[in-house]
């Protein structure tokens, strides 16, 4: 598998036109990510993975911003380029802001930071936070 | 420095009382967690990391509650055992439902799965998540 | 030390010509991948590194393909793009298909995602998987 | 959520019995683990997250023995404990030897020194490794 | 925010320009890094960062050059190329020579490695390690 | 594998001992620690790492005390209790001060925030940092 091959739409099996399709419609867009280009070599991956994502992002007792958001967080934390270039570019069409984006950065550097203090000095859970 | 020694308010010189007293009284309780209690053998970085998180986890264009769960994610993709247990009872005190927890999971799980998909495959950022 | 600088062969001292020569008669190849032209800089851990991996790597209880793919397993998990390139190459010089490649990236994405389901929602271990 | 809640078979809906009941069939067994008991409180990431290793874990071009291998190279990268514990015993019900074990450490352990040594040296990707 | 848009000296509001002078003032250098004009759009952070920093990279206990090459086994452990590069040069600039460079890179390495090693033989904490 | 089966000194084979041996002759001590115990189930990786770990460890151009500073610096970063407990110990005999242990924290800490603020906010690498 080449790193840069990608699975355009024209080139796309029926089962990996079925997975796109339901990506445009469900986003509203008439843009497919490299994302899902890349995985379509493996095309019972790529429907796993949308379908999963579909269910996982879409609107619940979090908004889907927030989902965003946290999505963000994770893949600064594990120093993933495409993921914080793809989801810094969904949380923009959701309504991300400059300010929030800012705090986000502030909380996930810190939240880096802290976790690593409290590794070091092997600090033990407070009793009250064992049953919550 | 033992793993287990904590400065309770007691022992604490002034330096470190002074920021406890400043953590009861922004959290509104009567409770120091035992990462404050270990960090409180370092004063400078006691006082450094309370007075960054107190400006960093306040209101903002993000509200409180949002900020505690991109601390989670954050603390759950570095498995950190304290700062999810820690996080999570904060979280849960902001008003985080078992709903709110579930999809937070959901999402730190798939963004860490993804995160591992775009490395493997390595897929190309688009071009039009370069500029935002 | 310049991101750059690799050691070619013809200007390597003796110390290093002589690994460079059990890579290139180990692997059967006469290429010595950028990574050791590196290292090559510090002779004792281009020695100790490749000596290293020699015992390692080679045919015991796991056969040298399914060493590969355990190597990229933990690149990816890393986000190493060097080491994901160069494993990958030589994982499909050891005959790892499509398929294969696809199987491994699913399994790798899913442990990455249930590692913070069993971690976020600090499930604790089964008394039976204790002793094994 | 109690870190230690776990819903048994007994007190479990129907929802998350037919869950539980797909697990015990598939694999042949008359235990749930720790881990479906805790995501139970989620039926829909239970049965999400199910589906999802039932359909990647099963043979295909790798078999369940090697993808066994795979989860515990990136569980041990993770540093995440009850991954490490449950695929462990996992792998050895499949046939994991000491032998194969004690491989599959040191192959993990010198991937996570290498992916360091490659970042720290800050190695170009070898042209020959970007098509393939 | 591009991930290319960088604030510059003659471009920064009185307030970023205030944390350029101190940074341009206690490194005795006429350069601010890219890092710096990036966090430039969140002034707060600009500041709180800045100010960390200069608190804790200065002489203490630890000497300025001790404290960069440990800030490069963190960068490194994490994969992060931007402050992998930007603290191999402030340690250059300090006095790193290749050989400590060298070291430094085989400590990294190698902890990596027996971290891995550790966790995945679930080894316990000697007893007479738990207080210290 | 059991997490718990350590290999005594009584108990080990002519092959382990003489690992032993030479760790209790080069570390003047009377105590093997449990990491070194677990390893012995597999003797080639038992004595590879020692003598890595001897080689590495060693005075040179960084003495043995910054070494163990950086040790403890990617253990905390990696979350790995094990190490972070021992190394933290062997830091303590070889002269590690608490202010040393305050201000290796302090460091690491901010490392891992700015790490992320870095991958965060996309920052490009300074031309002048390309070079080194």
């Amino acid at each position: 598998m080449a790193s840069q091959r990608l699975i355009e739409y024209a080139d796309a099996s029926p089962e990996v036109r079925a997975v796109y399709d339901d990506i445009l419609a469900t986003r509203k867009t008439d843009y497919i990510n490299n994302f899902w280009k890349a995985l379509a070599h493996d095309p019972a991956t790529l429907k796993r993975t949308w379908e999963s994502i579909k269910q996982i992002m879409g609107p619940g007792a979090l908004d889907p911003l927030t989902k965003e958001l946290i999505y963000i967080a994770v893949s600064v934390t594990n120093q993933c380029p495409y993921c914080i270039a793809s989801h810094t570019h969904s949380a923009r069409t959701k309504g991300m802001t400059d300010e929030m984006l800012h705090e986000l950065m502030a909380v996930v550097g810190m939240a880096n930071e802290t976790n690593r203090l409290s590794a070091g000095y092997r600090v033990e859970i407070d009793e009250r936070f064992e049953s919550q």
